[in-house]
């Protein structure tokens, strides 16, 4: 199934607006024929007129290839609409309507039903049960009004969601928070026909994404293995990251009555996913950081081995918890490294730093020593990545910091990413270091989450190279 | 020792001030003199004026009563000055200064001859290597320009820390995104004097003060011991919450190079916090949390049985995950129960909620469905707590939201706390609920932690309960 025509439209219908404003439809369609680049038309059997638009009674009087049409009527009339669909060859139907597979034996009779007609067809339906999609600046189905959700800039990451509550809540806002931009998003529902495989075939050739995230509850039968496929061929080329919800016994019986899906065992769930090339953010907060890293242009790292520049001691004794919860080392500097740093750094940061690692310049520190010390570690051929964590609360430090320091990153190939308190006042030093290539964190968790995605990323890169490096030396062609 | 006369203190002497405006001690003299409501005198041996005062060449030459002065000179030169301020009788002194037992043998060294001037003077000395205290409306003796910091409104949270900048940075930033007042702050430093212990003594009895924070590196000998006995005849009266950096190996050996500290097996350590009343927070974000909702007026639970209302299965998915993790039990509604649920709610929730628990209103919720429901779950028995998921997506759902659930929620002797995405234009939402007794987390994990920490509490006052209730049984004058 082609999904190209649904995701870039030109010409969408939506049935089931009405003259009420809170109704999902007339949500929809007032967004899209107000706020996209989209022809918008209205279906509703009683006619009428809707903003100045025509109401049709059917989708098959709209007199235009529709590349797309949008359903949010109750679920009893669902099906009779996709069947008018895939007769008048529309490019892909969108269910909004609940009342399916997550709503006992009817509902899942109805969406078995659905399935049929779409396959029928070779109709590509996205849910029932869902958000659709939001692909700016062509289409938003999504069922709220835009007013009472954030605005996201367009970006290189992909959101593809088992609940449009999730994505909506925490993928836009906690995106909107970290400055993250997005290509498209898709909230896929109970996935009656268009499954996260088929989504993440479309993405692989989209030169929008970068970056593909996934919120996942479970699969249905043999949809899983798809997945897992369709991810294997991608992963070298762009980032998989996947956030598994239902992972305790409480929260599987929920599943079940929120998508009709059945949830697999959290181990081999995670296994399978790292085989595959798939990175796993383990947390809520691990998705938002992992996608944020990755919309850099960093490169992924092989062996873990870090560097912590701070200026508090504190932060840097919480940074050495987290660095070795997620694998990573700290490097060491040698008596004679130490001597060496200290005497390049200002007397007064001389005085009282600590360089072992984390090296913590204290509340003395100058712009000046926090670059003489950035670059001193990115010349250290064992150190892989650096770790900043600074806030310009000492007197000595600039708001010239971030662009400072993020200069001196660039000359290196190596990945530096920064800790700043997430204050307004302090806008200048985080946009000094993301408008130069160096992407900020907000607490010191979040910093981790970072170096770790590079790592974990950089992992999976050198086991698929080991892999083609094996099955080169295999083939009969070569008498190794 | 006593500490009110260093903690409220009426005039103040800064050791160590310059024409340099980036000297700490200027830094330090000028916030006083300036924001605070405290009679300020600056100490330089050469004399001078800087912003219109006479500036003392020594301590002993200021013709007032001190109730505190503040050290911010090179290490060598720190403990004549200590000496002094013993001989003269001053209330306390800050050694704001680093270069003692963090700074090897010599430091070392240094310190103990610091400890021993302070005990023979009966001088109580914070520091050194430290931040010192933050006392508002009194005294804020913190290095840093209080423009480059956040200002928290007062409160009723107490910090003390082992670390100032984690201080400043994570608990000052943090509380004050989270909308959290405190009382007093101090950053302990070396503790060569006063400790922990000495200063939860006074604030068991500081009416200021409801809820005491600590981050803790590790003790010394003996030290951490005095703390539990402390902390103990307080927890009863105030909450008591610790949050341990420092428990991985590569961290210990940074907490030494930090403070000069040991760090204690985590293990025994969480044992020992637990069994003297002591709540522990496991992350940087679980400490915000927590002190968050110990500073509303809620009633600590002891069942940890919870029923979560959302509007997004995915929430309640990943809700239910993280309450199974915390040790809650969600409470499932019978058939029954969920009928009559259902017969209460506007038709179009009622055609698609999901009522089992998680209650999942979906995107057709109305004001009034979240209110009947969060009534219809604070009236069973056996629910303890509820949390609330909500975002104003939904068109149905409107910004008196907040108000109206916090209203219902008081009503019953039960904790409810709600999480609300963080934008401004939710504002009215969150301060709906906030003003009106309900705190709001902006993380789905927060809620939890909320929660988390209210069962905490909950069993160990029951645990103390029935330590009492033992006691009296094998009291003598009982004969049973």
């Amino acid at each position: 199934m082609d999904l190209r025509r649904m995701f870039e439209p030109k010409n969408i219908a939506v049935v089931g607006v009405s003259e009420n404003f809170l109704n999902p439809g007339t949500v929809i369609f007032k967004k899209n024929l107000h706020e996209m680049e989209v022809n918008t038309f209205g279906v509703n059997p009683k006619g009428g007129v809707i903003d100045g638009r025509e109401i049709y009674r059917k989708v098959s009087d709209i007199p235009v290839d529709l590349d797309l049409v949008v359903v949010a009527i109750r679920a009893e009339y669902v099906n009779p609409v996709v069947e008018e669909c895939g007769e008048v060859g529309v490019g892909g139907v969108v269910v909004i309507s609940g009342g399916f597979a997550e709503a006992g034996k009817e509902g899942a009779e109805r969406q078995n039903e659905l399935t049929r007609i779409a396959l029928k067809y070779d109709l590509p339906v996205i849910g029932p049960n869902c958000f659709g999609i939001y692909s700016p600046p062509y289409v938003d189905t999504f069922f709220l009004p835009s007013e009472r959700m954030v605005r996201l800039q367009p970006g290189n990451i992909a959101i593809i969601s088992q609940s449009g509550g999730f994505m909506v809540d925490h993928f836009f806002s906690r995106f909107y928070e970290r400055n993250l931009g997005i290509s498209i998003a898709v909230g896929v529902g109970n996935k009656a026909v268009v499954d996260e495989a088929m989504i993440l075939k479309y993405l692989e050739k989209d030169p929008r994404t970068k970056i593909i995230t996934f919120y996942i509850e479970g699969f249905r039968e043999g949809e899983g293995a798809r997945f897992l496929e369709a991810a294997r061929s991608c992963t070298e080329k762009k980032t998989v990251i996947v956030f598994r919800a239902g992972k305790t016994e409480t929260a599987k019986r929920v599943v079940a009555s929120h998508t009709g899906l059945m949830s697999t065992s959290p181990r081999l769930f995670s296994a399978a996913l790292k085989q595959n090339g798939i990175i796993e953010a383990r947390s809520e907060d691990e998705i938002v950081s992992f996608a944020k890293v990755f919309s850099f242009n960093l490169k992924p790292i092989e062996r873990g081995n870090v560097a912590i520049v701070t200026i508090s001691g504190g932060h840097g004794v919480v940074c050495s918890d987290l660095c070795a919860e997620a694998g990573l080392r700290l490097v060491e500097l040698t008596e004679e490294e130490q001597k060496d740093l200290r005497s390049r750094l200002k007397p007064s940061a001389a005085y009282v730093a600590t360089l072992k690692n984390p090296i913590d310049l204290t509340g003395s520190a100058t712009d000046d020593d926090m670059e003489t010390t950035l670059s001193f570690l990115l010349e250290k051929e064992d150190v892989d990545a650096v770790i900043i964590l600074t806030f310009p609360y000492p007197p000595a430090l600039s708001l010239t910091l971030g662009r400072r320091l993020s200069n001196t990153a660039v000359l290196y190939d190596k990945p530096v990413v920064a800790h700043v308190p997430w204050l307004p006042k302090y806008s200048m030093i985080v946009e000094g270091f993301e408008y130069n290539g160096v992407p900020v964190a907000h607490t010191i968790a979040e910093v981790v989450q970072m170096i770790k995605a590079l790592y974990l990323r950089g992992q999976l890169l050198k086991a698929a190279r080991e892999r083609t490096l094996e099955a080169v030396a295999k083939t009969p062609s070569n008498p190794a």
